[in-house]
């Protein structure tokens, strides 16, 4: 998506560690016009798919999910990465989660009356690099029975094989931008 | 708002330890189609405002804070619980929060570029019960000079006085549904 693009090209910086930093539109303050309009691509690409659930994990996936979902007129679950007092004891699924640029692991969980069979689950995040992220979302759904229509990322980091991992297992993974290589001089190209 | 006092009616439980569960429409699963009335429902009210930003804290209030946000055509800014490596080294302003249902004491922050004495800001949050989050939104936008226009909540439990506390600061804080008591067999009074 030539939107998404142009803003990393505009305003993404390349870190060290492999690192692209979008925190001015993404993942701390947030674009909601462009997410906005993220979300309704994703409705174009998913549209026929008979979606009623969209599921992601805190934070910053549950903006691309709720505008995404203004869309699909679908409810949007959240994966937590902690249980408050407010989760009471109602039974979860869990799935182990390593972060990428908080180099820990979480446990992320969803309470299992949220997903059930009955769900056709698209699976939104803002990023997609080794696909941690998603391969647990993706056991949520599994251990819940609920099916997986696919999912979609407004960036996916190509070279770290997440991507295509989850795409040779047979999961439709839509990415709005794809970066092929990206060096610390901050080149970055996409695919 | 009467939308939103239904819906704690029909869906929210009461937990032990004075704990509202709402985790069916609020902040767990979200029940998009409410929240963005409710964000019409923010523009409404500070429509006259000058609002530029709207200034949330991870994780559900960013889901408050979007869909007001394409109310006012502005951009959001959450406050963060924990930086990762794709924040780099930039500069943040830092505020104590204290978490009702996590029982543990976060620092929230914001990359102080993103926060500025231009910004006319609306603090939005899903809950307001003693005022922690909000009380540390509020430091955060005083460090950075930037002015508060006020504070919106969908859900204030008024007796636990954080909500008065910061009215008599002489800001404006405006609840969609305001708690008046609660009881462990399930009665609720709304003010």
């Amino acid at each position: 998506m030539k939107l998404i693009e142009d803003k990393i090209r505009t305003y993404g910086e390349v870190l060290p560690g492999d690192i692209l930093k979008v925190d001015c539109f993404l993942n701390h303050q947030i674009d909601v016009s462009l997410l906005a309009e993220a979300g309704r691509e994703f409705h174009r690409l998913f549209a026929d798919a008979g979606v009623n659930k969209i599921l992601t994990v805190e934070a910053s996936g549950i903006a691309v999910a709720c505008l995404a979902a203004q869309q699909f007129g679908c409810e949007v679950l959240f994966a937590k990465k902690t249980v408050g007092s407010n989760a009471g004891s109602a039974s979860r699924y869990c799935a182990e989660c390593r972060s990428y640029t908080k180099g820990r692991v979480y446990q992320l969980s969803v309470t299992s009356r949220y997903l059930t069979p009955e769900d056709r689950v698209l699976i939104l995040d803002d990023f997609l690099a080794e696909g941690n992220a998603l391969n647990a979302l993706l056991s949520l759904c599994e251990q819940a029975g609920a099916a997986v229509v696919g999912c979609g990322v407004i960036i996916e980091k190509a070279y770290q094989g997440g991507g295509d991992s989850i795409r040779s297992r047979g999961i439709r993974v839509e990415s709005l931008a794809r970066i092929s290589s990206m060096t610390e001089d901050g080149t970055l190209t996409f695919c």
